[in-house]
């Protein structure tokens, strides 16, 4: 019986069944095949007509391919407990094996087929973005997500990435996406990434064999006299261009995620730490690696710390300065949620082993630095000889480690957090 | 029994640990670290140590890191049975997840870090093999090769590996390895290989990305006027070069694999259809894609199926020519192991949907050649589009597709197979 | 004047000189001994010397330079009689040897020698367009310019040149180029750009070894369906991309030669056919290879040839579209030039033999379209195998190859040239 | 005489041309065409067609075509001598420009054209070596070879040749051509290449862009501990690979001219003296720059300067040491030729600026060696300070830098050479 032939089964047996439904079904059908021993002298051949079938769905097919995944291609609980028995009463070679087979769920078998079909990787990291956005009305869903996100986990292993210096040799239609991910210090045209890409700026990416024209995630860097105070200066496109040779610090002062497709695949510690040691080799004259950080959650715990300052900072935001930096440093030190930094950044750069060195006033004034953060800015320090202390002081003992003037304003702010605020406001 | 396993066994005598060991147990402390939380922070530094260790342990220290594996690095036989009990109760995304994070090995996570280390693949590789070879001796090792197997399986999909065309512009670090390796036909010296390599053959091997110049499998091609009877011609180094473009077969003459630590993850099925297909598009004059196979079990078969014939045989070998050609045709469509051919050749192509097309007398007459099959070598045939169907036949009613002529030879087998030999032989 | 002139006049009236012509009289010296025996063993860092020294120099003393390269560095007219008079009584391998020596301008020497140094070629280029700025108001500096244009064009023969596809994958670097070069139709950015670098366009430019980042020339094609009337809508940037497999015609729309210090040293010939040939054999539906084209000495040809016609023109195009058709086709094959059409334009593509095919009105409305030719664009068409024959008509009979319609004009603009217009305008 | 010779000369005394001259015709008439104003627009298909015809010629054709180039294609006398005197009356750009147009033999724009076709420089390259070939028997095709050196030595400028380091990783079929055209110490097959590229040897070449597979010249290079004193060592398979970075010496013990039809064209002091500066930069442990040099010429000439010594000396060689040695010094520091050294791989070396350094007995004691130089072989110090100095004295002073130990060496030697032996043995 030839794959055409039960395509034709499965469309006869379908009925009356919307267009995007029955395109699902045949799929479903053709990834039961793939997966089965009949799958194997044909399995490129079908691969490539299921990633062909999966590209050609509409929402509804989506919807109804991610809904026989979550439910058909799961493990079988009674086999499982079979097998858990079997493997608790005699823990050998062959128990495992047993145990380890009825536990995978047969979809992670679906997508390591599907991945063999020309395309498949990309196919798989624009399925994952299609199932992450309907997770949010099918929570079910997210025991699909887990076996495609343990899957991409592994399969974007550090040791399998490579990493990139992007400049102006770089082919345009890298740089193009560049521009539309950049997520923290808009991208205005190609001049303007020039300006970021001179002699004195750096930027570096990760890309993946299997995407050699994707750029996984990217790392902007300016290498400056010192460590700065605001962000305008590194942005500024007329700005004369440096010897590189003569800094004394790496800012990172752009990091950005591309692939929506690997959200929780985590690549920015490897990426910091791999250029800050390329860095460090090539122009010996640097001595600090640095970052110039936004703090995105801090007006909205101010509002919840102090809620009487908060309402009124805007106003007078110049004389607000004292307290909002006391704030900031209290933020950033004492604000915990489920065991890590409540500030998305902080927890970031804090969990890599980075030191908290410098609050920064005014260093973003920009609309939208303003309205996150009262125009705050911050500067983590990587001091590659402490990353591992930091960090476990950060993750064993909740500690951040912090320069002696972000220490004495986070003291100095105990008065201004209005009593019983701290407990709630650590919650996510 | 060397000084160094003598001063090896005083020392453990003595109470004290022999040096290999220690390191062994170093090495341990440092995996353990790297699959904590601690190890996120500095993963990179850890995975760097702990390959550079694995790579300075003797046999000895091997050993014990093995050991170590298979023993201390499990799934703990109580945790996976309550989560099996809580997923039968209620199986859902949560549940499975508990299920599926206590029923991984966290020995798979050991590998994955190890990965992450310059020329981590590599080492993963040496490592297999080097507890392939181990695990003779200790079965309980076959826990921890079926979990790094299973990551290899994974990270060497199709999807990652690269077709790459070998000819004699390719680097010579890269042919050497092709002598090396070599499995079928020997190479003898880059002389010979360079005529392997002229425009009326092909040679083809898969790469990994994180092994660039190491050849995972490769398949020599000769392209001829017609499916070739015997071996020596095509291996004949001073014969002329023909014009690829009046072909009409693509004869697959060898084909081997390289790396012994990717055993059991199998390519040559995607190699041969890909090859096949992409010389189908280039060369539109061949039409018929076939091979020129050894038959390695034959002689053993025929001794426990026909042991006066082949006490004999070799005294006058060109007389039992009929039998021994009826034999091969029985042998490689009836004798099964295991749902499966009994030859390990006929196991892959007849797995992979080509058909038994032709028995060629005297196509190998090598001492090798006799020593196996009595010179007996066989054409598969793959024609695209039957393999489909090829396939099914074979695995479902494990009937082997041959040509009329084979199929001939096979029913005339029936008087020469001595009474009883059938059953016994078909067992592996 | 600015102080600097200043002080170098009060310099030189004070019997020093001034610090330009300093370092040219040192790179003289330095040039002398380059070309010198001493020379050879230390070529290689007298090259590097004496390229650093030029690009030193300011106009001052590149103006030095020249002279020095004008006058001494010339054969010496005593010498070279000698050795004509001994080759016109003994034509032999020997005195022409002799002949050759010293008649070849030992300026060529130093630019060869110049050449070696890294970035040598580039300098080349950079000195040969200085020099020709200085030639207007320098016209003995013809004999330096002579020399070094006929090594360019020996060393930038076609043989050692490099056919590249531009497209979107091309490095930001060298868009960046073709952006500030484009002569025909300005490239409004990178966005413009990429239009033009879709699948129904083509963009190829010639590279020589020596500048691997500069390109030379380059063509912009547009695959269409047929031979399109104006350009508006080939520059069309929000225009719906087509199948470049369906196309039937290919236009090159624009052509630009990107080198100032390569001028006369042609490219354009070879681009155009070789790009017509691949193009060819790469999509064989394109049947038609034709250019859109200005005319960009029409207007000012009329002004002379029917002055009171044009005075009016521009009051009432459209009405004089008849008129100004016809004169159009009259000017393009009647008015000559020392043996070439006198429009630059037609001269390069008739020289190449390709045939004048039609007249387009409004086919380039804007304002510079309108000042060179009231707006009139015209198609000449390469029909590859009519080239040698348009060619030697064009050449040997001074004949324009055109198509009937556009002969017919021609005949109807008899009337329209004012008596004794056709003799004057022919000339340059 | 063979059959076809009579033939031949049969067809012409019957008034009829041999076909090769034929062809030979054909292509003197398309060459006129190629390089008149006809050839211009279709000057890149008629290149083509020369090419092939010129690839196609039997010696009889060459023969033909070489002499229609000596005798056709040369200045015309006449013309030469009125432009010589034009400009000896008025030496300005206008009568240079028409003195140059009429002194250069039109054969230079004849291979300039067919150097524009594909494989064109390839072919002018075999055409130069079966010129020099041919020119053995016609002493008059002397003027051809010189255009064309001109031509090749204008082409093959330093500032076009890519330096690229030959490794084990470079194409097999580069590696092929590096063991054929060893010239000095025979490579016997492909392990024994290995060997003299691993890391503690070098291996660099010049390319041309037009020829990107065909090495130009090559120069291998030992790094040791000190300057050697013999070459068996060096040439050692199985010796122990050393690590570069410890050595002090690097000893260029081979460098090979790999292409007959550059013959003249001088690249080896461009070769030695970039790779010495590249090993400076790379390795500054590496101190010394020196050859392990042989001395072809010395026996022919002691066989002249002391007759009797020579006729005895190899029955006891051991024995001949002392004047051998002396011998040798005074053969490299005082035999001169033409206002250079007789030997002429002294020539090369001293004329490149380096120092004599020592004279190593029994460096070589290969049969060759013995043969050519009683098994002597000599060092040779390059020291890129004194590189400029040292070729002045040899160029200007007719003096050989050497060593002190040489020095007293060759003054020693003076009574060993036999009266009146110096004067004639230094004439070629």
């Amino acid at each position: 019986m030839t794959a055409r032939v039960i395509l034709g089964r499965i469309m006869s047996s379908l009925g009356g069944k919307p267009r995007g439904t029955r395109r699902a079904e045949r799929l479903v059908g053709l990834l039961r095949t793939l997966i089965s021993e009949r799958g194997e002298a044909t399995g490129a051949v079908l691969a490539r007509r299921a990633v062909a079938l999966y590209r050609g769905l509409d929402a509804e097919g989506r919807a109804h391919l991610f809904d026989k995944l979550a439910h058909e291609f799961s493990p079988d609980p009674v086999a499982v407990l079979q097998a858990a028995v079997a493997y608790h009463s005699r823990p050998d070679a062959g128990s495992l094996a047993v145990l380890q087979r009825v536990t995978e769920p047969p979809r992670q078998e679906v997508f390591r087929r599907m991945n063999m079909a020309p395309g498949g990787t990309a196919t798989l990291l624009e399925l994952r973005r299609e199932l992450l956005a309907a997770q949010a009305a099918s929570p079910q869903l997210a025991a699909v997500d887990h076996d495609l996100a343990h899957l991409l986990q592994s399969w974007f292993n550090r040791g399998f990435l490579e990493l990139r210096r992007i400049d102006w040799n770089t082919p345009a239609s890298i740089l193009e996406k560049l521009i539309t991910y950049e997520a923290v210090h808009r991208i205005h045209g190609f001049p303007d990434l020039k300006r970021r890409l001179e002699r004195d700026r750096r930027c570096l990416a990760f890309f993946h064999p299997a995407l050699p024209d994707e750029p996984l995630i990217f790392v902007e860097v300016a290498l400056l006299d010192e460590v700065p105070h605001e962000v305008a200066p590194i942005l500024e496109m007329e700005s004369a261009v440096a010897d590189p040779r003569k800094a004394r610090c790496a800012v990172f002062y752009s990091i950005t995620s591309c692939q929506a497709g690997l959200k929780g695949v985590s690549f920015g510690n490897f990426l910091i730490k791999q250029v800050a040691e390329d860095l460090h080799a090539e122009l010996p004259g640097i001595k600090v690696f640095a970052t110039l950080s936004p703090v995105p959650g801090l007006r909205h715990w101010v509002g919840k710390a102090a809620p009487a300052l908060a309402a009124n900072a805007d106003s007078d935001l110049a004389a607000r300065r004292p307290e909002l930096e006391r704030l900031a440093a209290s933020y950033l030190t004492q604000a915990w949620s489920e065991g890590a930094s409540l500030d998305p950044v902080a927890r970031f750069h804090l969990g890599n082993g980075a030191r908290l060195e410098r609050i920064n006033w005014m260093a973003d004034p920009s609309p939208r630095g303003i309205a996150q953060s009262f125009g705050i800015m911050v500067n983590y320090v990587y001091d590659l000889g402490d990353v591992e202390r930091n960090h476990e002081e950060y993750v064993k003992r909740h500690r951040v480690v912090s320069s002696t003037v972000v220490d004495k304003l986070a003291r100095e702010a105990a008065l201004l957090v209005e009593s019983g605020a701290r407990a709630p406001i650590s919650s996510p």
